[in-house]
């Protein structure tokens, strides 16, 4: 599981960086600027989850090789920005898969630090989704998932089946169950368009 | 003092519920962004503090109570979305109570961590008025504690009153004049539409 | 050195809550929202650099120093409000200069904090920039830091040259080429309009 698990993380991270890149590239950011938001954008929502449960310094800084894949990633995008919109789909499932997993790591740590499970879940859902919430308010948009997109609602249905599946299997199997239910949600969500209702 | 506290603060967290709650209800959000700004208004200036002085994970993580009465607070206000208009002056009240407690809450927090005093009452301020903050800049407004509303003015008065009277009162009875000056002050600024000058 | 970069210390937090004040005054903001720009624009990088290591109580918080600088500098500010634009060179300066100065301090904390050469740059410019971040996005723009200005530029390559100039020379001989470096590339970009491309 663990390097399978890496793995994700590692694609998970890439996908969220190329997905803050393009939106700073369509504000006409400069040069830094897009490096910027793509940083922000991948390793935000850790950041805040570790900064509200005290695990400092936080995580990208005690790790070098989550900084030099996002910058890598950022290089890459930026030199290709005219074809990256050929790769819509496997962005989204990279995505998808990255939402998935950064959930699951934000309620483990939230578990480890002995909290509610209700708190763990919430802690998994800022992991996966406050990295786009920084990205929107400083491009100076509410953020898209106070508005219409299923990505908390997919981190909170994924955090209660990994909960649930404690009880009965594995950490391995549980971990891969609410991957795979996170993701689902969020590629069932963007293909048929789901919404939340606004009111 | 403890109970009577307690309830204040309680009812202090609705109130604030119930305008962030309010104010992303008159942005068009989708249920899950109502919520969210719900529970940021009112638990974003404690969460501020705590990561301010280090006292993590943050108080809301730690009890679960408070998300609780959060959560109930904005499905009900949802659901009498239509109504709540009529219960401005009771809404005013809480609100400016809770304004209080929350501001003396955040000065005892920096005495216990051994702050100066000027730094007790920036972060009794911070602890009262941060939540509005963090409520305006992710519904892209200019935070309207900037603007209009004698907010701080109040807790910073109020934390003058305390920091006074704990010289020659007990400690109860200080917090009680505080709360008071605070909720005085906020509700005649309102009535009598107070404003600090604008430059 | 200490007396020397003590005193750059301060005239960089005068420079940058100028900064911030004089921004606020743009704004319309009331008497309390320029007082809290101006001081946010001068603590926002050192906050955000000591929250993400965990240095907390944040530094403004356990030297009443800061603040008090920053309270008599607003009030200067708010009253020779008229004629601040005829220091605009001045200004230019000791803002490079704080800025140079702030690098270096966000460096030598990550340092002490034993993390990667990289990951201090990182801190250093966020000491330098993220004021200017946190005033932008509060007044509802897009940070001037990812659009134009040089600012995050200057700080890499002064960090980069202060780990450099580590190898070879004294401590005190290494900060004073860093801020220097940093300082005249600033001064540079303004003089001759120098920008990162834009994508």
């Amino acid at each position: 599981m663990l390097s399978f698990s890496a793995i994700v993380e590692i694609l998970g991270i890439i996908a969220f960086t190329i997905s803050g890149t393009v939106s700073a590239l369509h504000k006409k950011l400069d040069l830094f600027g897009v490096h910027i938001i793509g940083f922000i954008t991948a390793i935000g929502g850790g950041t805040i989850r570790d900064i509200l449960i005290g695990a400092t310094p936080v995580s990208w800084m005690r790790d070098i090789n989550t900084p030099v894949i996002i910058l890598v990633t950022c290089v890459i995008t930026i030199w290709l920005r005219h074809y990256v919109h050929y790769l819509k789909t496997t962005l989204l499932l990279f995505d998808a898969l990255g939402l998935g997993l950064f959930a699951v790591i934000g309620i483990k740590k939230g578990l480890d630090a002995g909290l509610h499970p209700a708190i763990c879940i919430a802690l998994g859902t800022i992991t996966g989704c406050f990295g786009g919430v920084l990205r929107d308010t400083l491009l100076k948009e509410i953020p898209v998932l106070f508005q219409k997109e299923i990505y908390a609602t997919a981190c909170i249905i994924g955090g209660l089946a990994y909960l649930a599946c404690l009880q009965v299997v594995s950490v391995p199997v549980a971990e891969s169950i609410a991957v795979i239910v996170v993701c689902s949600i969020r590629i069932l969500a963007v293909k048929y368009q789901w919404k939340l209702p606004s009111l």
